[in-house]
């Protein structure tokens, strides 16, 4: 089985959306990226750090999808990074209502001995330097390193956003961080321009709009699902993360043709996620339910035009 | 030869766009509705009113392309609608500066006798009783009957238009005004409202964001091309809607699985008119340009996950 090393923030989130508030659940881009790519046939392992106010129970959540959590540091006496957010009436927009980053102020990443070979490195929304960290500690050249980040790190770490961009095959991020990271407002000029920083691959999610994938010149676009409510986006991303790098490491077939089928298959699972709150979904998601909805996903957007 | 008749304004726009401005040029949803159609094999119709101050060289363009113009009325001493409107650098707002109705205000619209019995019926945006009427002339039931609107319908008359909805097969209008009609936020809540007002089927166009088409519990998606640079969108929703009643009177096929296609070729078609200001892409437009830029929707959406 091929291995995919996950590195993101694994937190407590606190979410308000019009349709309820939770307390602290779990929440982070890693338990979103390792549950999303736990739907394909992996190997999987989650580099990141929490406080030892982290129940066991969320660990196994984890471990009971076969994720690897040796690189899950526990600091004893920490707190595990909290956010807190509060999503307005369209959804599309919220407020962070707290952000305390706690134990992952000065995390150091620690990659386990047995996933420095990985096929696959997916680095979640984290600083740059950690992200940089995690594949410097490489000891085998990863068939492919997808990157997400976002607008926070343009605005705090820009010069080593840039540097870490530099070593990466495909960078995910929304369409307004694409913008930011360019100057362009035109996502296919904004594409361009980011490919020339480095990543010969550029994915921009468009949340309920879809993700389009550049490479090159060429161009190809997953619609998201619609659906008749959405109860809470929080993970999303990730999850479609999650998903695109699953399906990638399970296929071991990096081509831009694969990729396709690869982002069809991270919005797939983003729309199971964004249907309760945080990783609710996502842990009695069951793998019959997200092939049957793959066929929607044909259905949604297959015609037969002759050329 | 299949006919499509086309009832819509027709109509001087000045417009301004962050890349420029424009004297009165041509504009109105029959011009564009007809042009956009022109590209099927097919006998067309505008039904349609100006004044005395609109000139030939506008007419001929219309003739040139094959759109039968008796029903298109000149009114002696009238003047013709004129709109005006200046778009935010975004270009998905607008302000509009001027609407001057003028023969637009009174307009009876008469269909041609040899098109009483069209095929096809495109309801372009205008005074819901005018539209009603022109259902009224018709001596045979037409295959389909399409019909866009806006929301000013909807503020203005709309017990007229629930009138004319209740006699359409489909309805094409924006997201915003999918909701204002519904009363639902959720655009799949939103579809299932509008079908039970009676169009079978309806589609929401959300300009860059592509268009949807609601049959039932089915769903399809046609996603907008991603350009380097949208130049002037005045018109896009109105060459996508000749688009798709132009495919459809050509290919007498009213059923969902050719609805796709329909809306594939419309929204192909919208890609050209936002190039360049108003008509001008549409009138410089040649045939083998649209099947090229097909090619690219295919290779934009279609991907072969075997299921």
């Amino acid at each position: 089985m091929n291995k995919l090393l996950i590195v993101g923030s694994v937190a407590f989130d606190a979410i308000e959306t019009p349709f309820g508030k939770t307390d602290k659940i779990l929440g982070g881009a890693a338990p979103y990226i390792g549950l999303s790519a736990s739907f394909f046939n992996l190997q999987s392992a989650i580099v990141s750090v929490v406080g030892d106010d982290f129940p066991q129970e969320y660990l196994d959540l984890l471990t009971d999808r076969n994720i690897d959590i040796s690189g899950l540091e526990v600091v004893k006496g920490g707190k595990t990074f909290f956010w807190s957010g509060l999503y307005h009436n369209d959804l599309n927009s919220r407020d962070t209502l707290a952000t305390e980053l706690n134990v992952l102020g000065d995390f150091q990443p620690k990659v386990p001995q047995n996933f420095k070979n990985a096929d696959v490195v997916m680095l979640g929304n984290l600083h740059p330097l950690v992200q940089s960290s995690v594949l410097d500690q490489m000891e085998t050249k990863p068939k492919l390193v997808v990157l997400d980040t976002m607008n926070f790190w343009m605005d705090c770490a820009l010069a080593e956003l840039l540097e870490v961009i530099k070593r990466i095959d495909v960078i995910t991020i929304n369409d307004e961080e694409a913008r930011q990271l360019s100057g362009e407002y035109s996502l296919v000029k904004a594409a361009a321009i980011i490919q020339g920083m480095g990543p010969k691959y550029v994915v921009i999610k468009k949340g309920e709009h879809g993700a389009l994938l550049f490479h090159n010149k060429e161009v190809f676009f997953a619609p998201a699902l619609p659906l008749e409510e959405v109860f809470d986006p929080t993970g999303a991303g990730d999850t479609f993360a999650g998903g695109f790098a699953g399906f990638i490491t399970q296929s071991e077939n990096v081509s831009f043709e694969n990729m396709k089928n690869a982002i069809i298959h991270g919005s797939n699972l983003a729309s199971f996620c964004v249907e309760k709150f945080g990783t609710e979904r996502m842990v009695d998601l069951e793998k019959k339910e997200v092939l049957s909805r793959l066929q929607q996903f044909k259905s949604l957007t297959q015609f037969d035009i002759e050329l």
